[in-house]
């Protein structure tokens, strides 16, 4: 014992289990321990080794349990989860399916959408939410309030939302524009940087079929300005590739490139419509992918190239998307479909395995929201962004460690979300026993119901002068 | 008031909700009611009606919730539960998957397998399972002690049991066929119509490339003398198809048909390498099938046929398969994955709506096993095999009523299975609160990690031997 002063910190984690995402693999270790001071991870390591160097104000000890970084949700739009589950099984999604009710849907000025999808998703495990939408103020209140880590994607577009026949140019409006890129740069000011540095800004133009060349031009600067990412969703479908060869003759991707908008700067979501090739381009311009396994596979019935992708070298992410569509946010859903989906599209048992899924949606999502040195693993530097998996729920039983440690394949083919018993974020407890820190469960349930019979009266008409798959449905009582 | 006596029965069930499965569609009731005697359903209708015409000794009223049909598990191999998490992300699954395994696995008199599968299985609301194994006492034990109905299939194979080459024919030892035709007698004898009548045995050949056609003739005579059903895997992959090319000239589906196995006496589970119009032939011969969609997902990037069944008129169910490939048994799981998969396959958003696997996954897997009038909906005769299901968990918020009812696909598209809160079987409680009648999980959890530790030192060396992703995996930390 040369040295025998031990450093004081606020907080040492113990379990049998510890998942750092370390390296390039998930960095299994057995009975280790974090050690935390002041939200941030100083040392990572066996049990034995860090209560020899530390000690500690408070100890959590998981016993049998796991304890693992937070789940990376790259990519959401919780401002649509009082949406959930009235555009399913449509062609056409966003204009039969989302359209009537969203055009019709009551305010939600105290933002139970967002708390509703926080009280699902923080639940399951969820510490980090890139969120896409306008009016991100009540996000940012409701972030801040959880405690929770937050990408706020202010909205930038300039065409004008009405219903557009299939073939339609969507029509643009520069003022429509110009004020969406001023909210964004407001937006930024207010709340980049604050609650402790848990919530930044970033620039979201909704595609490169909903703003032109300028706008887009201008946001890049705008966010270049203030070191800002560009969060877009890139080639999310054949109606914005017809939007852009209607346009400019061109391919969303090809569009992109030539005015300059792949390199790093960019976070692209979906590539839905894109071909390997056009991932490859994407992937080695520097920019890096967020997939959204479930919401592209209900809403279009498609695997994306997330494997052409990282193959090319890039970074995908897993995301969520939005309720109306995937229907769910629960980062283990999106795992296990993910890893299925691509096990389909290459017709190899061998694609897209457990721990490369996991990965995803740790470290590098992470990585692909830019914020990789600050969360997505457990590491020396990084804030304690971690969550405790229960190894005892029969799902994830038996935990046999050798010869082959199956952890991690329990975690993506079986976890289902309500195995997360403790969420941590900036060494903050944000979640335990079914919890979530700052909401009131109940008081959103029972206005969440107001909110739907008030939903049910102002979509009477615009949902049924529809002739969908749905509507048919309701009539031939199959909902 | 013309007929003011009232008719007194065991049970009334009450609740906001009810999805019936009646009719074609999901038969979905408003502020329903359940007259249940003697474990049987004898009148559905609306809470006023019902108890104007019944007066129970019991009333269980489950207030905003919803009850629906239990979950029918059409195939599930519970004996494999113990391997869970071992065998996924491998080629040629049963030979370098499981059987490094299954080869070395310690005995496991006492059913953990089964015990640990149905904690995670009727938790998440499935009442029937159609289990396929040898040995099928330990499991008719303890379906019976815990109140759920189940198939139990007698495995029969006269294949010998060892590590195969790709291409190498299987070695048929008729004494071992023999043997397990008299045990899936005497299986039959001692367990069909046991526990109340909610134990019935079927007759399973492995397969058409396990068992020649000798034994096939005497399984199927046996069967029909019994008034038992085929329970078995057809076309499962390509391995049993080169088989059946290298033993006959055909393919197993040609193969089954010459050999007149093809009628409403089979249950043809998975169809992995049947093309649509095998699948057709398979349907108009009256036989149901039984879809694995995640096990046939992970095992080979394969979606099978199942549609193309349907619309040949087929009646197809829903199996979990088993965990060291699916990984896990819960028939949310399946109800999602099959929608998605064939939204993928078909590359079409309206494949295989929500209401379609929501009846796959009740009536329709009734159907499937020659047990439709018994159980699968809640009609008046049928038995009251039911779950509870709690609306109000966030993932399954809100609850839209008008215009239209989204309770189906938020069932369907984010239920994990911990929203189900009471299981019933006959009229009686089999889970509640997450705890299942007649199982001591403390017992099976610990008895687990005892049988974990000596699979450990059993199956060391016929894991190290093997090169494969797996093996590759431990060693670069990824697992």
């Amino acid at each position: 014992m040369i040295e025998n002063k031990l450093r004081e910190i606020d907080l040492l984690v113990t379990a049998d289990h510890f998942l750092t995402m370390e390296g390039d693999g998930v960095g299994y270790r057995y009975r280790g321990a974090l050690a935390v001071d002041k939200g941030t991870i100083v040392a990572v390591g066996s049990r034995a080794n860090i209560t020899a160097r530390y000690i500690s104000r408070q100890h959590l000890d998981y016993g049998s349990n796991l304890v693992m970084p937070g789940l990376i949700d790259a990519h959401t739009h919780l401002k649509l989860s009082l949406l959930r589950g009235l555009a399913q099984d449509v062609s056409n999604w966003m204009m039969d399916g989302l359209s009537p009710f969203l055009s019709s849907a009551p305010a939600d000025p105290e933002g139970l959408s967002v708390k509703l999808g926080l009280l699902e998703a923080v639940r399951a495990g969820t510490t980090t939410f890139s969120e896409f939408s306008p009016d991100l103020d009540i996000v940012g209140e409701i972030f801040k309030k959880v405690g929770i880590r937050g990408v706020l994607t202010a909205f930038i577009r300039e065409a004008v939302h009405r219903r557009y026949r299939p073939g339609e140019l969507y029509i643009y409006d520069p003022a429509l524009g110009e004020q969406s890129l001023e909210d964004a740069c407001s937006t930024f000011d207010e709340w980049n940087g604050e609650a402790d540095g848990r919530l930044m800004v970033y620039f979201g133009p909704q595609g490169a079929d909903f703003a032109g060349k300028d706008l887009l031009a201008r946001a890049k600067a705008e966010a270049i300005k203030r070191g800002a990412k560009l969060h877009m969703h890139v080639q999310q479908g054949d109606r914005e590739t017809n939007q852009l060869m209607m346009r400019y003759g061109k391919r969303p991707i090809q569009w992109l490139a030539d005015i300059g908008y792949l390199d790093d700067q960019l976070i692209a979501v979906h590539l839905t419509d894109a071909d390997e090739e056009e991932a490859e381009k994407v992937a080695v311009s520097g920019a890096s992918m967020v997939v959204c396994s479930g919401s592209i596979g209900i809403i279009d019935g498609i695997v994306p190239p997330a494997l052409a992708f990282q193959r090319a070298g890039g970074i995908v992410g897993l995301g969520s998307d939005q309720a109306p569509g995937n229907n769910c946010h629960n980062m283990w859903n999106e795992m296990k479909l993910t890893a299925l989906f691509n096990k389909i599209r290459y017709h190899d048992p061998e694609a897209m395995p457990a721990w490369r899924v996991l990965r995803m949606a740790t470290i590098e999502g992470a990585r692909a929201l830019g914020i990789g040195s600050v969360t997505g693993s457990l590491e020396a530097g990084k804030r304690a962004d971690f969550i405790v998996v229960d190894l005892s729920k029969p799902a994830l039983q038996p935990v046999h460690l050798s010869p082959m440690r199956n952890i991690v394949p329990n975690l993506v083919y079986s976890a289902r979300g309500d195995e997360v018993v403790t969420v941590v974020v900036d060494g903050q407890i944000v979640m335990e026993n079914g919890k979530v820190r700052g909401i009131d469960k109940e008081h959103v349930l029972r206005e969440v119901r107001v909110w739907s019979q008030n939903l049910a009266s102002a979509s009477a008409r615009s949902f049924s002068t529809l002739d969908g798959p749905n509507q048919r449905y309701m009539l031939d009582q199959k909902l």
